[in-house]
């Protein structure tokens, strides 16, 4: 995908976009909210309601769907599909910061943030919930529905809750459980210990 | 349900409703977003936060609550009652549209998008994930935090992710596991091979 | 927590607040809906595209995360913690209102509403769903994406759909499955009968 683009960034009217930097094409929809110190990159889709907090690094060519929310310490590599009501996380044991037992941990966010990574062209679909710190490969793909608790390899199709592999997917998007052979597009790929990588 | 109304429809100010001709009593409430072509019924509810996107058909007397996200391709028929979170889907293998492996299936509508429909009087509980290509049938019910991934027989009730079948209930929504007759409204069922129907 | 606070309320242009007696140093974020007949406490964070519904109540230092849906008949304790896209809710066999076989139900809130009880301290991860009637107990914690569908012990950790007791957990929200005593802050706990309890 070409990142030069003639098209401007469009905000809708009823959207609050506090990052005035977003990318060139970027379209951002009705009641979504982008805070001041995000990234955002070029020709991405925020779906409306959708809420991308401070810290969160969005790259280009990223299709956001709506009601998604994306917290600081996450990152959505190039070409990524976040379904419709995905849900991220960054603490994996929440508690109220009114708390006094909790109060030590809060004082510094490297106490309690931990990162989560969804690689280039990987798909999270519909309704899934990502737990902190996992690893999302490139154009793994997480069925809708998914509750990610665990690193996904690239290619890697999971499903369930918590998920598990069930299957391995092509950089189309097609599912290779027939063969080394992708059914939609006819790319190739090799097995490669406990991965597939493309062919050639 | 008499579809003649008196009311007129009411949209809160905080909304965007985008269509003209929504229906005569049908309601739209606060940062819900309803894009122009769509058809919304008479004596609907459209709860805030919802995203009615265009080319989705909402019949009568339809009660959607908070939070739910509809599209192109989906049919709600009359006197459904779709839960708040609920997320449909529409494309079961969804990827960045700006990867060039996906640029020959994203060029028609035709090659990505599935229909999903839920029939008239049927429940989809809160936070359901409704997997698109499925049929839900008339008063069966999903039950709060499904996934579901398969069509779903007239009176079922389905739990779980995937859903399973684990009953059926009745027209009024009570549970039919101890007697072909409803404990809530006493209306009779008989078993017709591997579904039930209203006896008489 | 000191409930005496200096802090006003805030509430953020773009939410919807329609309860004029917020409690001090409380913040609604945007797109936020609050209803009028609510009672929202001091120093809560009431997140972005959150919903609460008339009925409900919220205690005081209550974090509550983005698009959270709480109904009439929900009370959330003092120094809860609400994950984002939580879903509850307070009809156990939802239809809609315009069928007549669920007139009579609906014609009394008595008949339909079930009321939940989230208690002091307790965590909701991340992307939950709450079946109405249950009480999840005083620092218990449900795992994000679980499906709470019974009564929670206190301190019990829960995960899964639906969800199951899988550990326990102390105040400060660390796992306490390796020994009696919490590898985060030291607090000990003495086993009573099947529950715990903090020790001394």
């Amino acid at each position: 995908m070409p990142l030069v683009t003639d098209q401007p960034a469009y905000v809708h009217p009823a959207a609050c976009c506090e990052n005035p930097d977003i990318g060139a094409g970027t379209r951002v929809w009705p009641f979504a909210h982008v805070m001041e110190h995000t990234i955002v990159g070029a020709n991405c889709n925020i779906g409306g309601h959708t809420f991308i907090e401070d810290g969160a690094h969005i790259g280009n060519g990223v299709i956001i769907k709506n009601h998604v929310m994306i917290w600081d310490g996450v990152t959505i590599e190039d070409d990524a599909f976040i379904g419709p009501g995905v849900v991220f996380t960054n603490d994996r044991y929440p508690r109220s910061r009114h708390l006094p037992q909790t109060k030590a941990r809060y004082s510094r966010c490297e106490n309690w943030l931990e990162r989560t990574r969804v690689c280039q062209g990987a798909t999270v679909g519909a309704g899934c919930v990502v737990i902190c710190g996992v690893t999302i490969g490139r154009f793994a793909m997480a069925a809708a529905g998914s509750v990610v608790t665990r690193d996904v390899p690239d290619h890697r199709l999971v499903a369930g809750n918590p998920a598990r592999g069930v299957g391995w997917v092509c950089t189309c998007g097609q599912r290779l459980d027939q063969a080394p052979i992708c059914p939609g597009c006819g790319q190739g790929f090799d097995a490669d210990g406990d991965t597939i990588k493309p062919a050639g």
